[in-house]
């Protein structure tokens, strides 16, 4: 679904968005909401300028991160893992093993940065494309709304 | 450049927006106005369910056509390449072993399918990756018109 400009943005999102555009400064482009597999979807995937693949989930909340069951599962989909969390976040609940991006609805901060653990290349071969069609139809439906509905 | 909604569009982009419905259709998604290599800018640039790539050059008139001295330099870039244009375009200064696509704003039909001329791993590979950035930034920009100027 593509954000309704007429709702407020839920706290996630609001993340989302300074991560993105932090991102943008280290010439990774983004995309939200995208589903690696069934069942999963990831708020933020990232596209290095080499093909690298990063995951950022965004948690407003101690609850928001102990109720997600399914974070494990994003690991094999990229090359690097992160959470994306606000200032007042308990950083200490996240594993050390995973990445940390501080951010608010403004801008974000890599605080710190997970070993890489490389996809196979016939796995990233699939996820840049799965990422760029689905960039395509986001792009799609901003410039022709009535195309993609 | 994003179209700005405020200014009409001229009849190259209506072309174009037809085109892109009608790939939809069959499963290819677009981007436009991408530029693979310097010097060069596609009308639209499409991707397939198995990684195909499509050139569409969208041509509102016979001058539009006889001016254009670069399209040679479109099919290196692309599995395969058609032409864009309406019905009233003459149709046979068109090149026989180009693809043709009779659009208007609304949809489009393929009518002449070129023979497939597939990319080279590597440069397919590299074509993939670069409609995914540029896709991700247009749908950046529309999501977040702020993180991209």
């Amino acid at each position: 679904m593509q954000h309704n400009p007429t709702l407020p943005l839920r706290a996630g999102d609001v993340l989302a968005r300074g991560v993105c555009r932090h991102l943008l400064s280290h010439n990774f482009v983004s995309v939200t909401e995208l589903v690696p597999t069934r069942g999963l979807r990831v708020d933020v995937m990232a596209l290095g300028p080499k093909g690298e693949i990063w995951i950022i989930e965004c948690k407003s909340s101690r609850e928001d991160f102990t109720s997600d069951q399914k974070w494990q599962g994003y690991l094999e989909w990229c090359d690097r893992y992160f959470w994306g969390v606000d200032e007042a976040f308990p950083t200490d609940l996240l594993p050390d093993e995973t990445g940390l991006i501080i951010a608010d609805g403004y801008d974000a901060e890599i605080i710190r940065m997970p070993d890489e653990v490389r996809l196979a290349g016939a796995r990233r071969k699939a996820m840049v494309q799965k990422f760029a069609r689905h960039a395509a139809l986001r792009a799609h439906a901003a410039r022709d709304p009535a195309a993609t509905q």
